[in-house]
């Protein structure tokens, strides 16, 4: 066991790397005069998600069994965890200490990823109330559901590594607030400026992927190595496509769209990295980047919602395609906690109908729940920031 | 056993990062002209002290005893150490060469932490010098004295990933070098410009820690994923109390803020953490941090002298804050390592007191020797850059 | 074997930093209308190059062998792999998938290397056509040569982590394609302007190398172990002797050169850091950075060749240097894998003559096949970029 207790310590670190690493991707993004209100608004997700798992976010995922969408507060503040002894939820291939700490660093990079879609704009106040509200009442919820012992996965729902919990989640919610806060006051035109930092962003996220993915083995084992195999063929192969995309309709690469190629790719693979083939992850990883790629720069101009820098165009996207598609390629003979294999790995629409029903309930779960915090928590305090309106104003002045 | 030489492996690389990503927190802080002398200033902190510890220092750290203060020169450039065979200290459960390569990147780290009180004036050639003979007369003695079979460890002292061998330490030497040295001839106001990189090199720092601090069990059992859980949420405490602090007293949190509560907290834990349960964890990372904060906005304007980014501020006070506290917390429950329940956690005064005074020796005994090399080295060179004027000049002449 | 699994996990991850870290470290070096095109230059081998790999690129190094120098296609798109079988070269301590990850990720950090050689002015559907042919015919012979059963291999060549085949190959590649393509237009003098992503290049590279070299143990012992500290003391020792030249010859040491220094130490010991001893790993370090500052300050000037970021300086004269000495340094004491004592460790001339003859081979073989590859590619398409001229042009106009 000690050795499985260290690829979780390792991938734990991993995967906190993820939200520093998601605040220099953001921060490459943005105007100068936001970098460091973005760079802030992502890294205190590393503050109030660990203090509310380590309070009640751990017991409402993880311990006992309400109506099968909720956990109980037997482990209130951790009490009455058994530390070293073997995590259930892994057939104890680890202790339950190493799968709190593991899980609690997911509960700090998904609320980070729909910081991208309010920046430069949101009360930074209304979004910390807003994260410790959503911890509670959605993200809490959607990981009983999908891995705590919920109806999703007694249905047996495929979601390796976070496909429906961290992205569909994240980006659904991320159009939701992009969608009541409302447009920037400024929209500055043309390819961010920072691309440095972007890039740093990238790498940050890519090598955290490999911690989120393969740690979702709970073992060092095979299965651990191909989603390792598989996220890296996928996510190459979106950087890939992204490209081909650019040159065909724009006539030249930039290094924003590989950036944007690859995320769409680690995060098209993530439900699926543990149960598909290499080939079939080219097919995932490509697919997924199309989708974004149409919708950032078809759909979303006619939308008129300004996610700002694309949390729902990436995470959401892709994460759908990611989650249905992983009903047509889940293989048993890659995995053999398959049960049914995917409609196009020689099984039949079983899977594929779960993945596409589990995907529909993750957007319709949210899109409810989170319109209700926004709403109730509109009336409470301002959603927008206070002075923005004197920032903009003497930014335009600064500029004449 | 290879799985902990496997964990060291690990946290040495992780404790290594935590030199360059000084570099990043400090240069963040510093004005544009002093940028590169103070990256350089940090980094080369990864070539002398790695020679001078093959070559004397762990053998003078932990080969044989001398007085109970220092070893002796048995294993000078290595010699005689048995690379694979369980290294004594760590009760064998890791060989001798992972055994000093980690405590060798330790070596790296801890002289890095005081240039941060001399950046901007100190003379290089002065402060590659002092290291040498600092490292020779204080930290190989400190370390044999609190880990490598001195007095201080039989009387049972408990540290247990570097308190008093690294933060007090370091702390009182930046104190005393900024001293010595006198104030900035120019000190700019106003907050730090490169906040991206104080945030990058945070982000070194904490993800370094992960391997300072579990590391410092010596394999990969319960004690270890205990040491990662109090000190992540430590960490997560310091931060929200320095924005409560900041929210309080100015009215607005701070990236700048964020970053120095997590230090902080890093800071305060790193004696405690393989000895405390999580609930004192909180309790530590807040009161070290309301030390530190006190400390740098109250106490130090008065104090006038010069520790330029609060490497006594953050590293010396939430360090001896930890220290103490951990005689209050410290359980036989977490770690039968402990041989006295702390004060507040079942015991009685014993562990209390051994803390505090093991704190005071530490601070008395690095004030005294420093004092003295200071004073001799200042007979032999300048302790100021030599041109440091002329840069100052230039400097106004192009802001004019 | 989960532990040795685990190992190469975690020196994967490390290898693939390396990519990116190369990225800023070149990055930072050009001036700033270059910083995008360089940084995609490199991170695009995150890309391609991958997809190659699990095309045909692991076929073709390590299943069967044609002549001794190449494999066949039996694996092409990694079928009739075995994922979980112990991998053969490595003496079964780890499992084919691990193996083939951790050779993909040396797949894709060489043809990085030689973009530092390029930048600033090659076309980029050139560098992108010239990475695939390179691969074909120069890169996957090479593995096979060196490691996967080739001539070379059968000679008992020693080269632990890629001396010959990553870093002579690559710095030969860097000057044929530098002279292929004709200086810059535009040579800025001074120093490089954004040092601080030189150090965190530096920094990505340093930590990256030990998974590059002790990985290259393919399981974590004392031999890994070795390898980290003899990586540790070649990189200090080397910066040291780096900054003593300059200050030597130019009165003051740099941050720039200390991170030069570093990376020549890292690059020599790379064939022999699990062959020597920790006294042996500081000659090297320090001969090979004599002859890297030599070559790069005295010999290149008259050369005329721009190699624009001294890819070859560094990386093929420390990489030639490094792995002839290894054939003075390698002892049984260290590494029984080593069947012949070098010269100076008690052996005698016959491991130095096997060096000196791979060398030469590398060199030589390298030498004709890019040039080949170099002038057939220029036949289709131009190497330079397109609108060269104008974007000089439109630059010099800026500065007017």
């Amino acid at each position: 066991m000690a050795v499985n207790v260290l690829f979780i310590f390792l991938c734990s670190i991993l995967v906190f790397v993820m939200t520093p690493g998601l605040a220099f991707f953001y921060g490459g993004m943005v105007p100068r005069r936001d970098i460091n209100n973005t760079l802030m608004a992502v890294f205190i997700m590393c503050c109030v998600p660990v203090l509310l798992w380590v309070i009640c976010g751990y017991s409402l995922s993880f311990s006992g069994n309400n109506w099968n969408i909720i956990g109980n507060l037997h482990n209130f503040f951790l009490n009455n965890v058994k530390f070293n002894a073997g995590a259930a939820t892994t057939g104890g291939s680890i202790t339950n200490i190493a799968f709190l700490i593991f899980q609690m660093m997911f509960a700090l990079i998904t609320p980070a990823l729909f910081v991208g879609a309010v920046v430069e704009r949101i009360n930074f106040r209304f979004l910390i109330l807003f994260v410790v509200l959503w911890s509670l009442f959605v993200y809490y919820p959607l990981v009983h559901i999908v891995w705590g012992g919920g109806f999703l996965q007694s249905l047996g729902v495929l979601d390796f590594a976070g496909g429906l919990v961290v992205h569909i989640n994240a980006g659904v919610t991320a159009l939701l607030l992009a969608y009541f806060l409302g447009p920037r006051l400024i929209q500055e035109k043309g390819s961010p400026k920072s691309l440095s930092w972007v890039l740093l962003g990238t790498t940050f996220l890519w090598i955290g992927w490999y911690g989120f993915n393969a740690g979702s083995a709970f073992a060092i084992n095979g299965i651990a190595m191909q989603a390792m195999l598989t996220t890296t063929v996928a996510t190459a192969t979106a950087m890939l496509v992204w490209v081909i995309l650019d040159v065909c309709t724009k006539r030249n690469a930039t290094l924003f769209g590989i950036c944007s190629g690859a995320i769409c790719g680690l995060v098209a693979i993530t439900p699926a990295c543990g149960f598909v083939s290499v080939e079939s992850s080219m097919i995932i990883g490509a697919i997924a980047t199309m989708a974004s790629y149409g919708f950032i720069t078809v759909i979303k101009p006619k939308l008129k919602i300004d996610d700002t820098l694309d949390a729902f165009g990436c995470h959401g996207i892709s994460g759908i395609v990611g989650s249905i598609l992983t009903g047509l390629f889940a293989s048993k003979a890659i995995n053999p906690a398959v049960t049914h294999n995917g409609w196009l790995a020689g099984g039949n629409f079983h899977q594929f109908g779960i993945q596409l029903g589990a995907t529909l309930f993750t957007v319709a779960f949210t899109t409810v729940v989170v319109t209700i915090i926004i709403v109730v928590l509109k009336q409470v305090m301002s959603m927008r920031m206070r002075h923005e309106e004197e920032i903009v104003k003497r930014e335009m002045a600064d500029l004449q």
